[in-house]
């Protein structure tokens, strides 16, 4: 369940999300978690620690395909369009195989693996080291801060 | 880009999406899409029809990656722990085709393949039979939207 | 099963495959082709149209896995070394999704999905223009013999 | 490249593999094995030490692609038609998560990825386990051969 879609798919049964329209105090980001969260403590009532491991989990699984989809995104656009350092062969195979850990590590978790630890540990340091050789280009800030933000959440999954 | 993510990213900037805050007549789903166009607009300052259809294609992708993440998630938690009816060959083996055309779906989307309505097509009809086979069983609510939702997307992008 | 692997199998339990050394007048491939069909007539007793059709999407199997082996191998090894008209957008983003699209049609074959000719009429199309593109480039002969292959095979399966 | 079809590429090309024919002593495995490295040492000129890793990582991804189309084809047709313990959680989602890490661990290879170890190390371990939980299971030896052999092939990548 994404974020934005779990917030969506409650408003379709005809319920609303109050927190959002009650003050203007808050960032979309922090409205997005708030609503996330109220659905998962209404939908599933899980206000206990057991609430804190699936909603650890469904942060990892978002930030792993948020990581999947702008590492793809931006190595079959971007890159291939920029040319040169680029499309440089260790770069170019380390967002490819970013995107794909990325993948296989959202798909371990959505499927209850017992093994999700072990990918997440992988995963983290691939896309730590992805993070670290688009830093060197120009105009991969937004793959940055995916591969940032999915290499600290399979960290904390992983320990 | 997801929809909660691509929110989130802005406001990291130090921006507000003021629209989320200005009336309580929007349900969450409608907030989110506002939300998600505002963003385009704003980041990539397009309002013509490029823009529809970018965020035509980011919907879709949005829409096929929520379908893979719930059909695999239900498959393999929910179905294998009802058992019976729920593991029926035709119906789970369905559900993991379902998972993974979804994925692929969006992944040529995400590549820029000229290949991408052919497998919008595809998914749509892999879709909406996923979702006429959950609609037979019970707690798969949720999957059968996914897939309804999806299945809508991928014929217009097919289109 | 793939063919080499499924003659060793038999090999392993003692038997062995005659066929191989009867003559001198067959090529290495024939073979290969005339060992696949012994085993599956020992092994599983199908010597009617049923064994055809198993022995077919086999074959089917096998020259997707080929031919999702030798894009992804040729592209992320191969291209991105040579750079230049073999990192061409256009190009490269076909090896790519070339590469995805036979995957995913092995997946569904191996399955069992009722989606399978759905696959494999797009692998076709997809295998045919990649076999197209390689064959403007040097030293992509592999590719291009793996890729006519799978659109091959994935065209009967289709029909 | 697979042993069967490697053998087939090299006949395609008007040269025959003569170890084939020559003796009734070899099983076909022996064949396929011979046949396979004459084609490395006749196509590549490899017969040093490269020879040896090159052929031992091509002999680990055919383990892998093995492994996967075994354990997605069992777990889909075999263990679904079954029902019963073979549709248990804990085990059929070990055969598809072994599926799935088994074809990701062969693609980081194909690409040349410099964490191909770090995936063959856990690709290893979730083999194994699958391999443990199909001995317990009837019609399952297949799985059990290809997991083993995956296990073994992937620890030895990843030493």
């Amino acid at each position: 369940m994404q974020r934005g879609k779990g917030c969506g798919s409650l408003s379709n049964r005809g319920s609303t999300c109050d927190a959002v329209h009650t003050g203007s105090i808050f960032a979309e980001y922090d409205v997005m978690l708030l609503c996330h969260f109220i659905i998962f403590d209404k939908e599933l009532g899980m206000k206990n620690s057991s609430s804190m491991a699936v909603s650890e989990m469904q942060s990892c699984i978002d930030a792993c395909a948020q990581c999947h989809q702008i590492c793809l995104k931006m190595a079959m656009t971007h890159c291939l369009k920029m040319g040169g350092k680029h499309v440089e062969p260790d770069h170019f195979r380390l967002m490819v195989n970013c995107a794909e850990i990325c993948q296989t590590s959202a798909n371990f978790q959505l499927s209850g693996s017992a093994f999700s630890a072990r990918l997440c540990a992988v995963c983290a340091d691939i896309c730590q080291a992805c993070a670290d050789s688009c830093r060197e280009l120009d105009g991969m800030e937004e793959c940055v801060q995916a591969c940032d933000a999915c290499a600290s959440s399979c960290r904390s999954m992983a320990a």
